[in-house]
């Protein structure tokens, strides 16, 4: 549905900043593959991380094209005629080649903004990794050479003749919701919830009201 | 981490059977592409509908490699450290090749299957799809060739000289939630919410307790 498309810049960042989890696609000898990853985001590039002998991470470096997809589901639309049935969502899909960032002091700022993305207020207070950590983690940068958004909103678009069925029909809203936060067992005595993680539901919360 | 990962079919098809959003991937000249769609599963088939028109599902009928991502977040895991932190998720990937359905009997039937797998107990409500929707969809079967799950769960992994340190740790457990639903305004009158949505979210989360 073209309709619902656009290449808009800030509508494909707003989707990316509220998203956490990638959907990282390339190709090798004609056989696609497609891996779940976190990410961050600055400016107009995403950065990737993982373990330095990871399969798809080593892949990326060599400078394949590389499908970036992230997807927030929204809602299931419910509707009087099985055909249109349809989801609320909000995706991108970006297109780009990654690559490898090994100088120290910019792989520790990725590390950073990835950290960010996911639970901000969270790096400053956790120990920086060590040197030999480093070493063991791959980060990559990927410069966003062309992306798209995609949205649906809004209730089910009916047949005219379908609005007399006696069926209900209607969104059913769905949302990625947190928990109440699971303390580790090995905690120290008088180490409190920090409000950067109890206000985390709420940031999800107002994320995905789009 | 291989620890993460098993080919167990159980372990897949029961990580397929809690997802309803897949991100597939193919190849075109070296391009790899992501789409985010809808999928029902039977057995070891998947199955994928949309327009006819639709881009994504007339390359995937013409016979190329297809790589099927489902991935289902639970919850970030906060680690002390940077190092250490992770997320525990559930995740299939799977590889084969797609094949459009034709045959009206047994697209009907895919239709169904895909219907069920989002919202039980729907499909025997809504009107059928009528001759004409059914040429304007098209509804491809992904026989699954090899697939692999992934799953973490569980709290942080520490350096044992971490665990002195002064920092909240433990688990954000995330899961999809639907909120209230939203019924359509030209609902008429009388028609009461039916019992399978009212469930939907029991099913939701009941399912993401992985």
């Amino acid at each position: 549905m073209p309709s619902r498309g656009s290449h808009d810049r800030e509508t494909v960042y707003r989707i990316l900043d509220a998203g956490f989890l990638a959907s990282v696609g390339f190709c090798k000898d004609g056989q696609p593959f497609v891996i779940p990853t976190l990410y961050g985001r600055k400016g107009d590039k995403l950065y990737l991380h993982g373990s330095a002998a990871s399969r798809l991470l080593c892949e990326l470096e060599a400078g394949l094209p590389v499908c970036v997809c992230v997807t927030l589901v929204d809602g299931l639309v419910l509707s009087r005629s099985a055909f249109h049935h349809s989801m609320n969502y909000r995706s991108v899909v970006a297109f780009g080649t990654a690559h490898s960032i090994e100088e120290p002091v910019s792989k520790i700022e990725a590390l950073r903004i990835i950290s960010e993305h996911l639970v901000p207020g969270r790096w400053k207070e956790v120990r920086g990794p060590s040197e030999q950590e480093l070493r063991a983690t791959k980060v990559l940068e990927f410069p966003i050479d062309e992306a798209s958004a995609k949205v649906r909103t809004g209730p089910p678009l009916e047949d005219a003749s379908d609005y007399g069925l006696p069926v209900w029909a209607g969104v059913l809203p769905l949302a990625m919701r947190c928990a109440a936060p699971i303390p580790d067992e090995q905690l120290a005595d008088g180490i409190e919830l920090p409000d950067y993680v109890r206000l985390h539901d709420l940031r999800l919360n107002g994320a995905t009201k789009g």
